[in-house]
Formats: C-alpha cells, structure tokens, sequence
C-alpha cells in the first residue's frame, strides 16, 4: 500500500520581509530562494527524499525515510545560515493529496503565511517503518523536445509548449487521482502517485496530448524511498526511448533497487 | 523607443548529461540547476539585468547593459566552476519576442541544443548606449493570494491556481503584444514589455480572470536598465496595494530611478 | 576510549587541472574551493561531523557515524555537481593523528594525488558503534581578540597574530599529544584530541603564550559524536568567559549533550 | 607607481551573533562563512578584483576598478541575503600595509568590530584612474609539494609544513616590504607587493628556506588590475616550473595582459 510523506515548507512571512523596508533586489530574492532549493535538495536529497521548488516560498518534499529531528535539524541549521526561516508541516497517506492537505493544514493551524509572530511552526506525523511499495513516482518528459521545440521555436514559445503540458498534466493528475506532479526543468515532470496501473498513465499521456497537443511518455518505479523509486522511474524512462514506447514499469526486483 | 536586450542562456549537451553513464540523482540535478541560475541572478543582477529561470536548462536574461566581454567572462567563470557550459545568444529588438527570436536564432545556427561538438557558442549583437526608456517591466502579483489560496487551500491547489494565472497570462501577453512573462516564486510575475498603455494592462489583467478566475495587480517601470524598470515596478505595486487599485505606473521622474 | 574516525578528502588531480589547459581565473578556484568546503559541512555536519578546510585541495572531515554508504553518497553528489571529483581515506585511532595517518595511507596507496588515473578512491575501514567517549572536542580561542587586535591594528597585523597563535599550537598539540588542531576562522581553534587532563590543556595554553605572546582559552568536551562533542567545548568555552579561567571541561552529564 | 586599493571587509558584530541566544552549529558557521566569502570572490572577481578569506569574519580585497557604487551594492546584496551584514574601509597606497592601515582606521573609527550598533559602515577613498603599474601580485608557491609532502607525510604533517612556510612568508615580506601575503590553498601564496626587484624575491625565498627549510618559487606579475597582474602572475609561475627557476617575472608587454 502506498503510504507517501509529504512535508509542506513555508517561508515564514516571506511577502512582507521581501518589500520591508522597501521592495528588495528581485535578483537578491531570485538567488535567495533558488540557494534555499538548492540546501533543501542537498539535505532531503541525500536522505534519500525528493523536493520540488513549487512556488520556492512554499515548497513540497517527499521525505519517507526523514523523521522529526531530521524536520528540527532542517530548521535549525537554515535558521543558522539565513535570513528567513521555515515552517513545516507532515502528513502521511496513501493519496498524495491529502497526505499534503494534512500537511499544509497543520501549518495553517499555527497561523497565516503572513503572521509575523508564527515561526518555525513543525507540525504533523511521521511514517514509522517502511515498506517495498511506500512510493510511487512517475518520471514524465516531452517526447523529441529538442527536436520540436527546443531547435526550432524562440525559448518562450519552446517553454509555452512545455508549460501547457505541464498545466494540463498536473490539473489532470490531480483531479483523477489525486497525484502531485511538478516541473522539474528541461521538459522533466515528477509526479507523486498513488498505484496506477500502465493504462491509467497512458490516458493521462492521451488526454493531456488532446487537450494541449503535447506528447509525453512516462516511466514508473515504485520503493520504500523517493530516490529509489524516481531513480527507478528514470531507468523506465531510459527504457521508453530505447524500445520506443509511452508507458514503462520498472521491474520490481531491478537491481537498480537494491544497489542505491 | 524600447529596446530590450535579451540573452537565451542555454546549457550545452545537459540533456543527454543527466543520463550519462547513467541517470544522476535527481536531487544532485536540481540542486546544479538552481545554484547555476543563483549565479547567473547575481552575475547579471549585479549589473542591472534581470535572469529568469524558464526551464532551467534554458534561461532567459534582459542584459542591457552587459556587453559582449561581460557575456564571455559568466562562460569563462562557469565553464571554470561547473561540470556544464554555457552557450549564449543575444538579440536586441523594440518587441522582446523579437529580441529573443534573433538571441535564440544565434544559437540554433551553431547546432542542435544535444550536439556534444557545439560549446559555448556566444552568438548577436548587443545594444550600445542606453536610454530612459530603454526597458519596460512590468511586476504582476495575484490579488490576497495569501487570504484566498495560500491559508485556506492545500499547497498544490493553491499552486494550481497560480500556475493557471500565469500561464493564462503569460499566453496573452506574448500573443497580443510580443511581451514574455516569467513567473518568479510566490504570486509573482514579471512581464518584460514593449510600451503598453495603462488600459491595455488592465485588459490582461480582464482577460486572465474571465478565463480562470485568478484577478491580478501590476506595477509598471521604465528605465534604462531592467533593475531599475523592475524596482519601479515594485514601488508601483506597492501603490497598487496602498490605493486599491490594479494598474500603476511608476512615476518616470521618481527618485527611486536616480538612487539605484 | 577515545575512537576518532578521520576522513581525508582529497580533490583528485586537482593542481594540474587548475592550470590546464591555462590558468585558471583565480577567483573562479577560491570560489569553487570554498563553495566545495561548505557543501561538505552541510553533508558531513548534518550526520554529526565535522569538516575543516585545511588547505582546501586537501581537508580534514571526523567522521564518526558516517559509513561506508555515506562516504560513497558523498563522492556520487560531488562528482554529479561539480567539475573535479573526491577521493577518501578513513582511519580510526585512539590518537587523531594515527587515524589520519591510515587515512592517507589509504589515499597514497592507490596513487598520486596528480596521478589522472587514480579518481574517487575509497580506501579505509569505519568505526562501528558508538560510545559516549569516542570523541574529545577542544575549541579554543584567543583571549579579548577583539579588545586587543581586531579594533586596534590593521587587518593583517591582527591576522599575524592569531596566525603565530595557531602555528604555536597547532605544532605542539600534534608533537606532544598527536592532537590535530585546526584553525576555522576568527580567532578560533578546534582541536581533535585524545583524552587530556586539564593540567595538559593548561600546559599547551602557556606553551603558546610563552612562545609567541598569544593567550588561549579552551573549551572541552566529550562525546560520541564530532557535533556533540564540540557543542559541549562551545558551551564550556562560554564557561570560560563567564567565569574569567582558561580551561574547563563540558560536565559529561550536561543537558546539552543529550538535546542535540 | 604602485597603487593597492585594498578593502578590509568586516561582519558586524559576529562573534556575539554565533553564540546567541546559545552557540550555533558549528558546520553552519563553516557554511555560511565559506559561502560568504564565494559570493564576495565571484564579486569582487568578476571585476577585476581579488579577495582573501584571511580570518573569514574580516577578509580582505584588492579592489582596484572597484568604485563606491560597486561597495555600496556589494553591502545591500549581502544584507539582503545573509542574516549577517557587513562593514567595509578602503585604502589606497604605494605600500600595501599603508593602504590597509587606512582601509582598518576607517572601519574602527566607527566602533568596535563587536559593537551591536555599527552596521553597514562604508568608509575611505577611492583610486580614481588606473595605470599599467598599479599592482603587483606574486603567486608563490611550494616546489613539488606534491612529490615531497602530499604524497607522503599524513595531511596534517603536510599542512603543517605548508602551514610553516606560509606563516614564515607572511612575517617576511610584511616586515621588509609592507607586503601582504595569503594562503589561497593547496600549497600556494599570493601576495599584494608594492614593486619589488627579482633580487628581493630571491632574498624572501631564501629567508623563507633558511628559517623553516621550505622551498617556494614566484611568478610575478604587474597589470593596471588585480586579476590582470594575478594572472600574469601565475604564467610566469608556470615559467618557472618549465624553466626549473625560483622567480620569475610577466613580460609587461605579455599577450596575456591585454586578451583579458
């Protein structure tokens, strides 16, 4: 059964610290937030978790296998290190939406995103234990992007297209199964599933292509951690462009499994 | 008369990278990305530019006011400190779309965006002099998205909303006006413009609610560098906030364009 | 007992590749240097390490509770994000120096580090379990600093001082006790320590004081981790300016040592 | 005629600030003072600077072509990023030691480097005007450390040695040519000369030799920036490494100066 950990990360009051006492440097603001992914990856990634920078004052992780000091150590040390800190809400469930609507409810309990006094709020309950179908992650990609878009089109009209596929994909992943999917660069889309079945992902691959005219394909791998499953998933996607298909599963007892 | 120069930052071979010899963790990629587009932001920023992020592999830059030694000293400085390099082509045009077209068009010409042999291309022409009205930004932000989304809604809803402001907006503003808009984190947008009126600000902001529902502010500035466009545009958004209303221009004789 | 686990880390190959196929700007090294350095903090300090700079190319992590698939994580990150790669040898010895010295060894042993076949070794054995003695932390610094250099001679001169300081006693604390002690910034000194009275702190304290005028004080603590172990030095060494002496040790039973 | 401008850069208030309300993470300090420093490098160094870590918390900058705006900017960037912020004096002279006398003076002037109140001081003036001699930079450093040392001893015993050479340089060319010398890692030395013949460096050399038996060579270089002459500098460097010969000095009319 699926159980993913998703943890809500907020910049607390982060609007009004960026135009107080005036309106920041928005390059400033850009490094900021982008170094602050970038610790935050470094320190879920190498934990074997997942985060994606969403709105980057708001972010989501996937953090099976990080339990509550490693929440508090995450905190301590960006506290340490700059100028804003964060609150982080946890919530676990078998459908990643709602393991994220008790994570950000948790967060919201202790106050507005704009409440000055609500701090290094750390709410919510962890996964104990772990177990061979924990996570399910899809890898999704534009097929040929390079050779569509990405030589042919200016860069904005590569990144509409990308963009449209990928506003159509997470409406639809989300409103049929309850699925988070976020952009990750180039024409990369994560997602965060519950257990799909190969015809399941396929129409989402069909609905998004009619409604917006984007081709995908998808790999799918499924572990007790978010790496181990995305990195599984990559390999499936490996697998689409060699055998020239939409939809792959990683073999469960993939080696690829075992030796990460 | 505006004239926008504008750099596509693309990272040479990345994509077939990421998967040799084999897929990268995804976290290591992700944390590459960011840290590479914080520098950029702070190489470009320093000097008055602006850089968004788009895709990540794939950057958009407003460098007026870099010339061509400063665009070959970030290739040098990245190629010294990164396991990528960077090609770079530059447009300058009235309409920024344009400008991006001929900065992309430089860089196709020297190669496929996935050809192992073309490195580091640095290929346009760059913009000489400046004037007052060189650059028009505009800085759009959702209306109390903290009230209505980010404190009642989960995360990823609350994204979903966003995303569909923006790509409903960034569609627009490129179709009817050549303008490319880059969302920036949080509930903001920033649209590198030709000259536009008030009243055509005000129909996008119409346009985008009649078609998803997202009401939307704006603050615009001009100025002889993106910085201090950007920055107007800021204070005008502040007035916004302060008046209630939705369309503000930065006054052009305002004591904040001769402080920066 | 005291257990220290050491790790030397050693950028492979790195001299030559610095000037090839010309040298490189130096600015761009000190930056990838010391942006090298932070990540490995990041990694190692949120484990419990601790890393010190040394002379970049070549640094000093202890590493008790790291393992085998820690140190191979961290040669993966390193060689996905950046354009040099790591090699590692760990060494556990009741005396630092002895464990730093299997630790090279474990290094040498596969090559020279200008040798551009010999890329991420990983030689060395760890220490299984933990206990409450494995580590003694010693952080000294100079007394009143700031009172007597910083705000008095120019830059260089204070930095002349706490240099002689640190030279003073980085070579007794290796001859008389084979104590590594290195200097991380300040006019700050931390010292990885077998187990020492405090009458042989006080020595090493007059040694320096008589050989170049430079008066320490120091913090001690114990513990079975690096984080720990130097938490508790940091909290002594506040007793030590409260209360005006030169040497106290952590109380082994202090509340901070089970908190963290 | 020499003319070193040199910036001393000081965190306000920073010894307080890491052990309140207690002593923070130790490996965060390390983090955030090495990047901090990056930042500064990429700075100051993608105009034509250098920048020393020296103590971390007071560095200090060749900052020739740097003018107030730039300083200024550089204190609003790191204010707007850390939760640290900085204090700046500059100084200009024929001698280093002199100019940084008056780069320190300026920033004591305005209180101590611990005083809670003192934030953001920027004081001094400014070189206005370059010239072909305005700086000499000589890049030392230890012949076949690799061979001798790094290959060898353990790497403490090799920092030690390195550590002693460094530590001899320093006090030499200070004291005989109000020079400043830094350790930039591995086993090299920089140091910020006002002109000085062969015959001198030879004679540092062998001081350096006869006090401690560590044996350096130099390349030296002479440019209107810091970077230029740096440069120059490490060519002639590799002068000696081909040429097998303990000083050398850049061709003025070198290539190299003028294709930077």
């Amino acid at each position: 059964m699926t159980n993913t950990q998703l943890t809500h990360i907020q910049i607390d009051n982060y609007g009004p610290w960026t135009v107080t006492p005036e309106p920041r440097r928005e390059m400033d603001l850009q490094t900021l937030q982008s170094r602050l992914f970038a610790d935050l990856a470094q320190f879920v990634g190498n934990r074997g978790g997942y985060v994606f920078f969403t709105r980057f004052d708001n972010m989501v992780a996937v953090t099976n296998g990080l339990d509550r000091t490693d929440h508090e150590l995450l905190q301590e040390s960006v506290g340490n290190r700059y100028p804003v800190t964060l609150s982080l809400g946890v919530g676990v469930d078998e459908i990643p939406v709602e393991a994220l609507e008790t994570a950000t409810a948790g967060v919201q309990a202790a106050g507005s995103a704009q409440d000055a006094e609500r701090t290094e709020v750390l709410a919510g309950e962890f996964h104990t234990g772990q177990a061979a179908d924990d996570l399910h992650i899809a890898h999704f990609d534009v097929d040929d992007a390079t050779g569509k878009y990405t030589d042919r089109l200016n860069e904005f009209d590569t990144f509409i297209q990308i963009e449209q596929g990928y506003a159509a994909l997470m409406r639809y992943m989300r409103e049929e199964h309850g699925a988070l999917s976020f952009f990750v660069g180039g024409d990369n889309i994560i997602a965060v599933c519950p257990e799909l079945s190969p015809a399941t992902y396929q129409a989402a691959i069909d609905a998004v292509e009619a409604e917006v005219g984007v081709e995908l394909k998808v790999g799918v791998g499924t572990a007790p951690s978010p790496h181990e499953a995305g990195f599984a998933a990559k390999h499936a996607l490996e697998d689409c462009r060699h055998r020239g298909t939409a939809v792959e599963f990683a073999a469960t007892d993939s080696p690829t499994l075992s030796t990460d």
